[in-house]
This record gives structure tokens, sequence and C-alpha cells, in this order.
């Protein structure tokens, strides 16, 4: 027996090697490209957040480049740090190579080529070897992108007093109805996959006024469209005592700014890799639905078909008339009517056809519904009895009310959604790690 | 039109209460519990992690306390912040009541008793009324515990490097073969609700080097045990370019020391209010699989009835063992036999019918399972094989192995059963917010 407590480190990072400038060091990585030249090669090694080209030439090493090292080898590599210039003159360290140990050996080549800047081949075949083509440096930036804008959001709630919760994905009843959701046979019962946590987020707040949750939600919508999944990591977070459904705008205003930074200094890498447009915030315009309408119809000449929603077109240009009169690549839009939002939604005291609920554009783009939330049993049951809803279904969700909550509000953000945005992706597959749609559950 | 970016504060936290000795202040909350005594009242304020001693007397204010000052009212209360003394004569701030604002009102008095040290139904009425139960402050500082403990497996885990991922959860075919999984009609096609991450964690070894993810998995059990849940959440880590299988005993050696550490500075209310017996760690015995069942034999005259695994009594036994024996919580237990690991597990080569593989004990419960994966494609095929597995149905599976894995390793951490077991709670239902189990989907 022997007991554990202890920390080895043989090798350095990439990192590192400003520290180890003409020192022999150890780094190890998967062999991502090699490049024979006629009288030396380069083989860049990929770590696992940085790409480090390791030069192979015999001058340098008693060493052979034996037949076995080929791409996608695991491997160690030795060598000497030296300080080379990139093009636009910034020092760029590489290693001379003196030894490569491999770790492990593929079986056979990728069936894509990973090894270029990007993955040129159509995104269905790029889809169907994620496991592959996700080791390609720009498609993993993505990803290592979208842990930065939960990581962000998780990180600025925690520090304004919101409490992490899991809650279930097996439901009884469905928080937002019966439509679209995914039915399952449960020890002989059926039962539903969450597509919100609503009701959930909903009852912690009586129980620690702020809460928050990162997890999937699954739609059993039958879209095919580029915009569409049927599984997606939903960020969601829920408010007690807001004085006003404001307050959870202003909440959203702290924490875009909060992700943002925090995707330029410490996402930095992938940031510039991907070449993102990271937003400027420091607060953000925000329009009545009755007053957006208006500035459509005068200032764009619109003439909206639906006076109860906006169509893709009309929040384009929401998203321009933003970004001209107020230089915001943000926009909320509030007092949706009544007829559009669920059945939990505040009706505006001043106008009940109209609702204390915002919308958020990103560069025209929706990417969160929000508002503030019925808290009094009496008016949520008034409300569920006008629209046709039998309160008695909704016990569960109604304890909430019955027994006492404060007021309160929240709001939903796609996580794939805003990284398609943010990258300027046309179909937010791209954005997606192991997409789930109408055609696709696999890999 | 307004622009958001602001932000506005006039409430005080009780955490601030040193601040403002003797001054008037205004704090917000749930009115959790009211004691009328002959000549005045105690009004104890819930706010989100505190309760709040507040006292109404005439003497204080001409504000009357209203009829409709009732539990589970939100409020405000105005009033001024006095030193007082518990009995164990530290001090300890209470608000002398000037003023009660009302912010909502509960329809019906809860249905249990919620006020006193702790919730006295039994579990079942418990779990009925979750989100009434939750408000007790014993039983919601079970799940703030909980998010100590996830908090610090990602804290820890993205310190040391690791990429945090969200893996399907809706898949073709489940990782650990066609048992136990629940089955779901997606658009005609039959799907399963994931296991465990198993695939895709060790897929995005090759992307990332080091993952982890922290997200629901389903089993469709039929056990109907105190630990057993249909739905639960895994902490999953797995990490590449391991050395050896101890290399991943020694991450979860110091990432365990890092959430104790953690639940004793950031979680210290929570702590003591559910008088939780934190482990001590600083390093973790090791023993192989026979070399326990030799001191289960010869230091407790056990006769195994099974030498390919531990019964509870067994596991039991070796807590006991590693708690005398080494003053540790905490007992690693390798090499178990390989008929009783999963595929993916790597046999020791110097004696195949064991594997690389380790579980975890703390106080004599297993919380953790782990080891090294086969990596290399034609071992893996073999192993299959072996087993009488198709690998062609394995092909999405065995992507990683054919271009090219390092070699790696991980472990599964179940959220509930870990915070159960600090908890020293008798049922694992204790420690789940909202659970699952054969009987039960809601609320």
């Amino acid at each position: 027996m022997f007991m554990t407590g202890k920390t080895a480190k043989n090798t350095v990072e990439f990192s590192e090697f400003e520290k180890y400038e003409n020192e022999i060091v150890t780094i190890k990585g998967t062999i991502h490209n090699i490049r024979m030249m006629s009288d030396f090669a380069f083989i860049i090694l990929r770590t696992a957040r940085e790409t480090v080209q390791c030069v192979y030439a015999e001058s340098f090493s008693d060493y052979r480049l034996a037949e076995d090292v080929k791409e996608e080898c695991a491997a160690k590599i030795t060598g000497k740090v030296v300080a080379g210039e990139t093009r636009d003159g910034s020092k760029r360290y590489e290693l001379q190579i003196h030894n490569i140990e491999l770790l492990s050996h593929p079986a056979e080549i990728p069936p894509v080529v990973i090894t270029k800047k990007q993955v040129n081949c159509d995104l269905s075949t790029k889809l169907d070897y994620r496991p592959v083509t996700l080791r390609n440096p720009k498609e993993r930036a993505i990803f290592k992108l979208q842990e930065g804008i939960q990581r962000g959001f998780r990180e600025f709630l925690s520090k304004e007093g919101f409490t992490e919760i899991h809650s279930p994905k097996i439901n009884f009843a469905g928080a937002e109805g019966g439509t679209n959701v995914f039915k399952l046979d449960y020890f002989g019962k059926q039962v539903y996959l969450a597509q919100s946590p609503q009701l959930y987020k909903q009852a912690m707040v009586a129980v620690y006024e702020r809460v928050f949750e990162i997890a999937p939600v699954f739609r059993a919508e039958h879209h095919d469209t580029s915009r569409h999944l049927n599984e997606y990591i939903s960020m969601d977070l829920e408010m007690g005592f807001i004085e006003s459904f404001e307050d959870i705008m202003e909440m959203e205003t702290g924490l875009l700014k909060y992700i943002m930074q925090l995707l330029k200094t410490e996402y930095k890498n992938e940031v510039e890799l991907l070449h993102v447009d990271i937003p400027e915030i420091t607060e953000i315009p925000v329009l009545k639905f009755m007053e957006a309408k208006e500035i459509l119809m005068k200032k764009f000449k619109y003439q909206p078909t639906d006076m109860k929603d906006f169509d893709p077109a009309e929040e384009e240009m929401l998203g321009k008339y933003a970004k001209k009169q107020f230089n915001s690549d943000f926009i909320f839009i509030t007092h949706y009517p009544s007829k559009k939002r669920p059945f939990y939604t505040m009706d505006d005291p001043e106008d009940p056809e109209y609702t204390l609920s915002f919308d958020l554009l990103f560069r025209g783009l929706e990417i969160t519904s929000g508002g503030q939330r019925v808290h009094d049993y009496n008016a949520q049951v008034a409300k569920m009895e006008k629209l046709g809803m039998n309160p008695e279904e909704f016990a569960t969700y109604l304890m909430l009310h019955k027994y006492g909550a404060p007021p309160h509000g929240g709001l939903g953000l796609g996580l794939e959604r805003l990284t398609m945005h943010l990258l300027g992706a046309k179909n937010v597959r791209e954005a997606t790690m192991f997409p789930r749609d109408i055609n696709r559950v696999s890999p």
C-alpha cells in the first residue's frame, strides 16, 4: 500500500517557455501537424489550449525522426526553447527537438483534414466526425469560448448572492404546458423531459431569494431551421425582492458586461483565433414594444404584419436602430403584449394588455426572454382561469404562490445561441458541441 | 425610453449590521416566524442565507403591528440595529422594529411547520411539500452546502487546467450498454437518456486534454433503496496524458482537500447549522483489492462471500480500518477484478485479471469509481470482442481510439451521495432537492 497526497510534474507548459529560453525542457501534447521540408521538419504540437511549433533537424540532435511519429500521436517532446519572431515581429517561442517519446498511436489517419486553419468540410460531415473535427484549434476554441460565457454567468451571479441549483429534468408535467415536450415511460407512468426550469427556479426564490441554473432543456419542436435545437443549455436566473422588472434588466446588463470582460481577458487566445468582435457595453437602451413598432413604421417605413410580436426583419431593424442611435449592440424591448407571453408573466397594472416583460436583442437577434412573474396566489389563479387553464392541474406550481412568494422575476439565455451570435455564425449547430435536432441524435 | 446601466440599493444585509450599530436601516426578507410575548414580539426575518431577529415593542415606535403581518409574507423591515448577546456570550445583532412594509401575502399558512429548528414530518411528506419545507433554514442549508461541493469541484479543476463541457443527454445508444436506460421516442426513433457522459468526456480528452462535467444522469434502475436515485447529478472528470492511474487518485485527493477547505470557509454558517463533521485530509491511504480482502479476513475475521467485489459490511470495515490505522476518513481501493469493471477499463498489464481502477470509500461508503481507460484502438477492440461485444455497434465511441487518444483516465462522483455521507444522513433523498425514484416524479 501507499499514500496519495504528492504532486509531481516533470513537463512544462508552453506558457512557461519564456522562463526556459535556451534551456532543455519536455512538453507533452498531441502531434497535430507534421510538415516535412527539404532538410528539416515542422512538428506542430497541440496542447490543451495552444499549438507549439517544434522544429526537427539533424543538426539539433542525434535523434532520428522515427517512422511511427505520426499526426494524432500523443507525445512528449524534449528539446531546447528558442525565441523566434512571428510575421508581425512579436516574439514567438519554439522548440528545437532533441527527442520525441510517443505515448499513443492512432490506428488510422483522420477522415477529415483537421490540420488546416479551419475544417473545410460541410457542416453535416463536420458533425458526424465531431470527436475528430473538434481537435481542430478553431473548432475547439468555439467551445472554450462557450465555457467562458457560462463561467462568466456563474461567477457574476455568485458574486451577486445567487445560489446555484439543479432542478430535475424528468417531470410529471411540463411547466409551460403540454406541447412540444418529449414524453417518456417512467416505470409505467407517462412523464416529460423538462422544457425549462421555470417551476423550480420560481419555487427556489422563496428559499434562497436569488437562484440560477445552467442545465440542459429539451424541446420536442419539429422545426428544422438554422436556429433551433431540440436539446440545449439554458442559463436561467430568477431573483426575488425586485422593486420593478427593470431590476432584472439591470442585472442582465451587469451580467453581460462581466461576461464580455471575462472573454476579453481570460479567453483572449480564443477571441483572437476566432476573430470575435466582443461588444462594448456601458448601458443598454430600453424601448417599449409599441415605441419600437412606431420607430419601425416611422423611421424604417415598415408596415408590420403582426402587432403582437416582431418578425426577424423587424428585430434586425431594431438592432440597426440601437447601433445607429445609441451605439449599442444590445437593445431591450419591454411590455410585450399579454397574449404573446406565458401565463406566469405579470401584466402591467397601468395597461393589462401589455406585460412587465422584456426581450433582449443582440445585433438584431433575440437572445433573452424575461420578465416579472405573478407572485400573488389569487392573481395567478385568476390569470390562469382567464386563459382557460385549470389551476388544479398546476397545484404543485401554485404551492409557491399559495404559501407566499416575494415579488420576483427572471430570465433565460440560450448558451448555444448566444455563442452563435457572438461568433457571427449562421447556424446554431456551429456553436453546439454535439447537436440534437430533428434529424440528428449522434454522435 | 431609458437606459440600463445603473445600480441602486436601498436596503442593507444582515452581514453589514456591525457597520450600522445604533443606526436606522431597512432590511428585506421573508417573515419566517412570529413569536408573540406579553408586551413585545419576536419577528424572525429569513434572508437569503441567515435569519435575523427583529423585536417589536410599542416602546420602540409608534408603528402598530398590523394584523396582516403573517409568516411567509415578504417584507421590508426598518428599524434600529442593536447589539445583543447570544447564550454563549458572543455578540449578536438584532433589529428594533420601527416599521414593516409588506411586499406580498401568502394565501394560506404552510401545511407543514417550517419554523422549528428542523422539519419534523416524515420524509415522504417533506418531499411532497418541498417548495415549502425547503424554506426551513436547516433544510435549505443542505443544498447550499451541496452548491459548495460542486463549486469546489469546478473551481479546483478549472485551476488545474480542466475545461468544462456539456455533453448531450439524449443519445442514440447508451455508453455503458443497453440495460437500465430510459427509452424515449424521438421523432420516431428510439433513443436513450444518458446514463453517464463517459463517451463524451473521453472523446473530449483528445480535444482539451482535461475536461469535467457536472450534469444530470439518468438510470432506470428498479432499486427502491435509501441510496438509489433514478436521476442524479454526476460530477465527472477525465484527464489525458497520465503517467499512471495513480495520477487520477492524486487529482481526487487534491480535489477533496479543496472542497473541504471551501466548505469550512465559505459555507461556515451551513456547516455549523448542520453540525457537519468536515473530514481533515492530508493524504489518503491506498490498498489493493486483494490486500483489502486479506485485511478483512485476517484483522476482521470476516469470510467474504464474493471475491470479485465488496458488500456494504466489508466497505464499512475498511472504513474503520482506514480510520484506526491511518486516521483517515477516506481510503482508495485499487485493482478491482476485471470482471466487475466496465469494458473501457484498462487491465493491469502485470495481472490482467485485475484492472487499473479504483473506488474511493468515505467513512466506509463508496463515493467514487474511477480508473485508467483503454486508449489504444486495437486493445479496445480486442477487449470488446473478448467480452462478446460487437465493436461495430460502438463505432462512434471508438472514433476516439481509432484516430488517436492520449493515455487517460477519470472518475465520477455522485453529488447527492457525497452530500448525504457528509451530512451523515441515512437516505440520499435528504440530500436531493427534488428526488426522482421509482415511486416519485413530483414535485
